[in-house]
């Protein structure tokens, strides 16, 4: 097994852990805002802008923290440059 | 046993974690929101249409963090790029 | 042991795990889900219609992230590229 | 130890870590459900039949989550593809 | 050590943990609702009928999840498929 | 160290841990019944027959899966199937 | 190191770790039922016979699960067949 | 190293370990019942004798289970019998 | 590395992880216990001698299964009789 | 396998649990900052601007500890000095 | 390595891990009961002599857990039986 | 594999990790201080002034201890005093 | 490596992770302590005396268990008896 | 790999856990003191002078815990008595 095979499996791995134990905060975090907001919006119907509003922007704070960790898992899949220097490495006839 | 072979292995391993523990956060966060929802309907009917729009549109937030496990978890299956380098490699008489 | 054996027990175990983990948030978030929808028919019988098909939506959503599992699940076992991979190079004589 | 014993044993384990680990969920989201079902009866008893009727619907949702486990724990005791391949190779004097 | 030996202690290392990780859900979800349906009771004893009704059906419905692993624990025990085949194998002259 | 000493220490640790983690569950679960019967007994006296009779019966099924875990144990020691054949194989001169 | 001393170790091992994890549950499950018992005594004075048998009768059920890790316990230190076999075969000449 | 070694150091480790976990549960639970009886006396001080009179039967009932811990701990120090078997056999010249 | 260092070394760790282990339960529940004594006192001091002496009933037997620990801890440290027997052998020229 | 491929391992394991271990921490903060933001904003509409405000110094604070993650994962990917090192000197025949 | 070595490094260890994990519980048992001591005094500030004399008597209490910890620690390192035997040992050119 | 290359890799790992879990406590902590912040602000708008000032210090003082975790992890990886001595050890010759 | 070399590694570990473990309680003790403090000044600020004074006494408590922890690891890195012996052990020709 | 090198990567990997563990304490602690500070303002504007001293005071009490964890991992690195000790062996000619 060479240098790159090692780098792949432990790409693999790291890509597929980084978005699983990424995604419990975010998705805890969100439901608990959504899940506010409607209680919010039952109770004072008249600021359903305000809330609503208010929501999407932290909704979309949250949700970059997700994405983050989406980022580094494709980076790690599709633009890894320890891959890409394994492979040149390979192909370079080391 | 070839290096495709341990990569096959990592991939198999981490498809399934990836979707099984990235399912724990969005399925909680959801039915954290739901239920919220069916509280704030019960409490307030007649503001049920921005209720339930909200509803969706925060459960779409989440399922999305559902969606980006599934996706690498599908990636790492079918669409693994280290797997198709192996097996480039393999066919090649490496 | 040969490389689809290799195979054969990492999807063994991935396939099973893959399932009971991802088991554990749908089932406490749909039980979440259907045990507010209960109190708010209790609270408001008025509102039943409203609330039945609010959960429901709900719950097909939560549903949705342990169909993710059970499709890999699936794949895993009966439609695994990697197994398939494996078996057809031990017939091609590997 | 031939290929078949590390099979059988892959499967066992994961038969039964499978249906024992997917009992949690839904066990402990049915008892939220029920209770909160005697609740809402106590509360409520003219919307017994309405909430009865929503309470089998949740559980049957709730309960398929175990079922998808227990299918996944029998077909790796009983019709597991891995297995009867390798019983098929060994017959076939592997 | 002969495979039937393997086999052996798998499963009776997981016959013991299936049943004892299987009780604890359905063991806690049991007790919370038998405990709300002495609260229900007490509060509404008019209602006891209905109460208790329900309640028993809910008590099938969660000690059905314990079933499945006392059934998967017992299979493995008494009906293992992987274990006959071994000693047939054995008995064989393997 | 033949195959019936390994077969007899993984009897021995698992019917401990069997019964050991087995009785978590069922514990805390009657504790929660009882207790609520209590409080239910003070705050309504007069349903204090239905309120026991519901308790004797909850607690019975509660109890059952304790006793799952219990005759696992003790199916373990006394009569297990695997240590009966390894014995015997043993006596048979293998 | 002979067969015999290490199902001694096993026995040893597994017999104290029966016991004491078997203590958590039924120690914190008695513990809410008499908490309980004395907030419903003060709280009806004049319940105190029926809050007391009820009580009586609850302890005595969660009391049975921390004896059954008891017996199990013992068995393995006093009575454990597994042992006596082993002694048997080593005086044998084994 | 001897078996007589081992079987002292499994001895050891498992006489400690006994009553350090054994004592976790016990030691909540009595607080818990101690602080409920405080808060009890405090609420009904003319009902003092019975709550005590109860917080003592329980106390004794949690205790119970802290000693079985204690007395199993105690057994495998001073009164092992795998110990003296050991040494038993020790001395024969083994 | 002779037996007794072995001995030496599990008593080391033992003594410690016990009195460690064995400290957390005890200190929570003692705080509980203290905690509630004075919000006790606070509502109704009228009542603070008995509050205070049924206390110190209860500290005392929470106290004790601390002293169970630290009792196990010593007798390690101090009065070990694995060890004794272990010097005993050294100084006989074992 | 050389110096540098251990470090790009190390690295790309690194880089992807410190996003997704870092994620957690902000994005629960989050999730309940916004959260009772919302809940604010519904109580006291008149006062929506201050709390929106406050809510968004907050979040920054918060956000900025999930960058603090992402910085050192990026750092880890692109500009590691480690692995610079060690590539600098494997191009000078090391 | 010789005994001695081990032995310290045993200690070491132990003597560490012993008071800080024997620290969290009384720390967060005393933080519970002077919280409540504070609580009380604010609401019944005449009864503050009873209860600051309480809670003194009860943080004793709780600091004896902990100092049986910081005891067996200082044990550990300066007057550790095994130590001194093994350097005796040492000294007597063993 | 030089002793470089060791501390590198402990370097990257830690340095990841240090900033990981010490993220986790500031940003829960800093997301509750906001949190109550945003509620007060809500409860009594005349207190704005003094509650956000009063936040800003307070989550200047949680943030210093995320500091310190930014900092040990950019000193682990940008002014490490280990690789600098090793690095130099290797330049001379080592 | 020699014994001083595995001493001091373990020192090292210890010293760090007992105030870090230590570090844990004492912190939540006194953020309780002073969090409570805080809501009994605003609620009752004529006893602001009695409540501050009993608030540091209590304080001084809590710290004193994170001072054990110090302390020891102090003891560790700077007065540590086992390293010292080993030193002197080196310097003698050992 | 040298005795210096050993212990460079302990107190690498130590340092880092120190702060990164140390921190979570702390933070959750002041997190809540501020909190309630911020609670305590709002509902007593006029004994804001008082709350905010005695949050200072509690705050920097807190604070000094992770400042020994600081501490302490700023020992392992810059003056870290082992390393200088390795150090000055290796200069010795070692």
């Amino acid at each position: 097994m060479d240098s790159a095979t090692y780098i792949a499996i432990a790409s693999i791995i790291t890509a597929g852990l980084t978005i699983a134990i990424g995604s419990v905060g975010p998705a805890l975090g969100e439901g608990r805002a959504v899940a506010t907001a409607l209680t919010s919006v039952a109770q004072q119907p008249d600021a359903a802008a305000t809330i609503t509003r208010t929501l999407f922007v932290g909704l979309a704070m949250i949700e970059s923290v997700a994405i983050y960790c989406f980022v580094v898992s494709m980076i790690l899949i599709f633009a890894n440059p320890f891959w890409n220097s394994a492979v040149a490495a390979a192909a370079a006839g080391h």
